[in-house]
């Protein structure tokens, strides 16, 4: 593409009016149009930044932040996308907050809402808690937009929940998108979404879950490969055999790493916990049983332990198509000799690879930008023209 | 009103002037004429942005606070006004602050103000202490002002100190204005500001004296309602009966909650520690007396239980003016069979009046936002008459 | 100078354009040119802002700051400085960030920096590191920029490190142009570091090193001075002897507080730690023995306590040039009978110089606000011109 009118001609093509006033939650509850238009409009917005136009569509405005576990990639990417768009990021600490004891979520979603545009929230650590949260959030600000209390609803956007991590799923689709040569090259082509061992244990299972509920949207053949007891959730098997289904690829799940890496495009080997082990975890944590928690804990441990066969060594690239599939994650990986003495990666293969994960990343502030505008604007083809026409500097000369 | 034009018009028929390059600490500390401006001005600036005008009156410049006790609604109602306004806000968090062992107020509130237009504080814990403590704050920036070290002096506006919590209380009169059909209306009005039991204890009188020593002022028939042994300040209660006299409306305290709503307008029934406790809390944390604190923590718990029938119950609210008054709390709000099993307040009485009690909230950014633009502004109705013609969208279109 | 144009045409006389796209370390690996680039557009936005000319260059854009140590004064300088020119602060909080055990520098600084023009790093207490980590963030991003992984280089300004403090030199340096009357006065003006008695141990070296390398750059008379034991780096000695013999100034160093004093133009009188000391003690730490840390502790505060004679009296004051020095402070100040019984400065003397002090403070925002221009502009005579033509105001009328 070369000018901006080829992006807004692109995006105009699409159907994307259901996200007008709406939120972001999973992928698979988007259509193929609308999943096009945040990666079009994500491009766009790369490039008008990349030519020093300023998008700035608020002129003031809140983007709320609410991170339930530690995180800095996605928390940049939010506070970057946000201010990308003139909206100031107030992060909602619940430790310095006056949240009374059985406060509703009712009331403190309306209470920080009355000038935020956008909500970002994160809250994966306990199965069919975190996404439930943000429909309670989203619900409850969405009500009092129409009783009138706020004036404007904001939107929610969903920075990883216990099912789906759709900003980095949609990034990571971006740069494959990109490293393949476009949306239309990704049919027929094979990824390998693999376990990995790491000598921690409890990493979400969201990555993986939305790897194969989006990749299978794209018409790729993806195998979801682990060892017997690491399965994720089924109703997302469900969601990913449907797609594959419908968008003519194909899904199946292996217990073999290396069938999975096997003249693979693509790979994404990380790991992941138990998902029943997750789901008694999550219960133990709900009655505040500390000494079955830590029993937990070890038992994963010693699971894990029998896996450390479970990397993606340079054995294993050779073995991917032409010794030289995409390699990908999230990032930060466990790097053998680096970061553990054995984990998810192969230092060398890490480090070939350096530059295209950083890339990999690069692509979720422009992600979440392009979420909140389509949530927020009727007509972002208009607006970005709009833009263009304003011409205002990011950055003076 | 209709217009932008209106909001000015009666603006400019106040005489405010004292407010310029001024603070906002107390609201018996100002004229009515003053009071009144805030209103209006925060009415205009909601106009402004229900109608998609910015109000953006500040390129750059910071919005300091600081909170010496846990918050969401003000911390997020005072970043929404500093944001409305185009200033950045810029906690100062004394935990990871480099503020020496006896380093002055004088020094620090300089440090921080270099280009501060705004510093919130809210210090509410201790008696005697937190309404001092602005107002050292506040002596040091107008010296350092004078004294050429500060270009410009921040403003300082109390987000609840010891004695008041007037962005609340002016937030509940906007409210109740607005309900009860204009500030004319409220002349002769009933309004019950009376003591509600909660199982916790030690919570800040600064509302309930907020609203006595307020709503004195507008003509209504205030009646304060407690237990015995749950006095507020005296200075307040003198300062509620002269208000009172002078605005013909009248000021009584009673011992009897069913008395207090009988016939009430508006009822504001919350919790709060008797004064003379928090006088003795305030000297044992000087002392730094743990056991004292605990045995007096005990003392004050077993002293609240002996007033669980303090509730507002459906009964009670019957007994109001038609059975309709207005309800209001400044939230959280201990609700029965919610947040606790005996609290405040019934649950079908919160649910009923839940719209009502967010739109009061509502008000506080705006009232926020006005106190500041008053105290920074030498003529708000021209610099309102420039916005509207400079006519910047707050979000494009 | 009486216009703006004046700035720029003192600016556009020198070199310094290797600043460009370039970081901020140690003074000394400046130019001269450079460093009066940075006073006189530090000067230059200072007048602009008094003047209500908005210098938002960045419509966009992250302002990063990683303190490592607490900080009030250097954390507000930095925000304001960012605030000033349109960039917003995110905080990096290491303790809410999921920086992995292992992760590179290179990779966290990468994953921060897609949207960052300014990263601003303090990371002072530990020997040969804090410049060296700085070093590693800013090689990585530097290099993530080559690589197209960052469209912009975020420049690196160094708010502290074990070597130099530029940000607070580089603002000492100024108020004393401002006092003295010019860059040129300085010439042959004898100024005092000074050790000082602290009964808290362990304070940076980054004061009296950067000071002693920065102020033997403009031709005075530096003497160094401290009881035996309190040696800095020996490489800074190196500089500042090597700087006097090329400015035609002098340096040396005496273990005499008197004479150091004696006829001083200017005295900053400054506890510090031992250079030899904070090399075991960054070993230790490094060991994890706390045990030798306490030991070492205990150490350094009895050879602290021989020396509570170095304390900046009257009667020192009165031996100073005409009785009347510039007297210095970084901030805050140990004053006797006010932060503690014993310690740098007599009370009265402080109170003396305390708008003075206050004022030296207020260069710190506009000295970071020109080094980040500067590395971030190739030509920011002409963006000031271009600023003053757009003539938005900071605040409106």
């Amino acid at each position: 593409m070369k000018t901006l009118q080829d992006y807004i001609d692109k995006l105009n093509a699409l159907n994307f009016k259901e996200m007008y006033e709406n939120d972001f939650f999973l992928t698979w509850e988007k259509t193929d149009d609308e999943l096009e238009a945040v990666w079009i409009l994500a491009d766009a917005l790369r490039y008008m930044r990349e030519h020093n136009i300023s998008t700035k569509v608020f002129e003031s405005g809140l983007g709320i932040s609410l991170f339930r576990d530690n995180s800095t990639r996605t928390r940049f990417s939010f506070a970057s996308a946000c201010n990308l768009l003139g909206l100031e990021v107030q992060d909602l600490d619940e430790q310095k907050s006056q949240i009374a004891h059985g406060e509703t979520v009712r009331e403190t979603a309306n209470m920080i809402s009355f000038m935020a545009d956008v909500i970002g929230i994160r809250d994966d650590m306990y199965i069919g808690k975190g996404n439930a949260y943000m429909h309670d959030v989203a619900a409850a600000v969405s009500q009092g937009h129409k009783d009138g209390i706020l004036e404007q609803k904001p939107t929610l956007v969903n920075l990883q929940c216990d099912i789906d991590h759709p900003t980095q799923c949609m990034a990571d689709a971006a740069h494959i998108m990109r490293e393949l040569g476009g949306i239309k090259n990704l049919k027929g082509k094979k990824i390998a979404m693999t376990w990995a061992y790491s000598p921690s244990y409890g990493k979400p299972l969201s990555v993986p879950q939305g790897v194969i509920g989006l990749m299978t949207r794209l018409g790729m053949n993806v195998v979801l490969a682990h060892p017997e007891g690491y399965e994720v959730m089924p109703e997302v098997l469900d969601v990913a055999a449907k797609n594959a289904q419908k968008s003519g690829g194909s899904f199946s799940v292996t217990h073999n790493m290396a069938d999975a890496f096997k003249d693979a495009d693509v790979v994404y080997p990380k790991s992941w916990a138990p998902y029943a082990a997750m789901e008694i975890r999550t219960r133990l944590y709900g009655d505040g049983n500390q000494a079955g928690i830590d029993t937990l804990e070890k038992e994963l441990l010693a699971q894990n332990a029998d896996h450390t066969d479970w990397c993606c060594t340079e054995s294993l690239m050779e073995t991917t198509k032409d010794g030289k599939a995409l390699y990908l994650h999230c990032l930060p990986a466990d790097i053998n000799g680096v970061s553990c003495s054995e984990g998810e990666v192969e230092a060398s293969v890490f480090d070939r690879y350096r530059d295209s994960l950083y890339k990999e990343a690069s692509y979720k502030p422009y992600v979440i930008a392009a979420m909140i505008m389509l949530a927020k604007f009727a007509n972002p083809g208009e607006t970005l023209k709009a833009l263009e026409e304003r011409a205002v500097p990011r950055k003076m000369k």
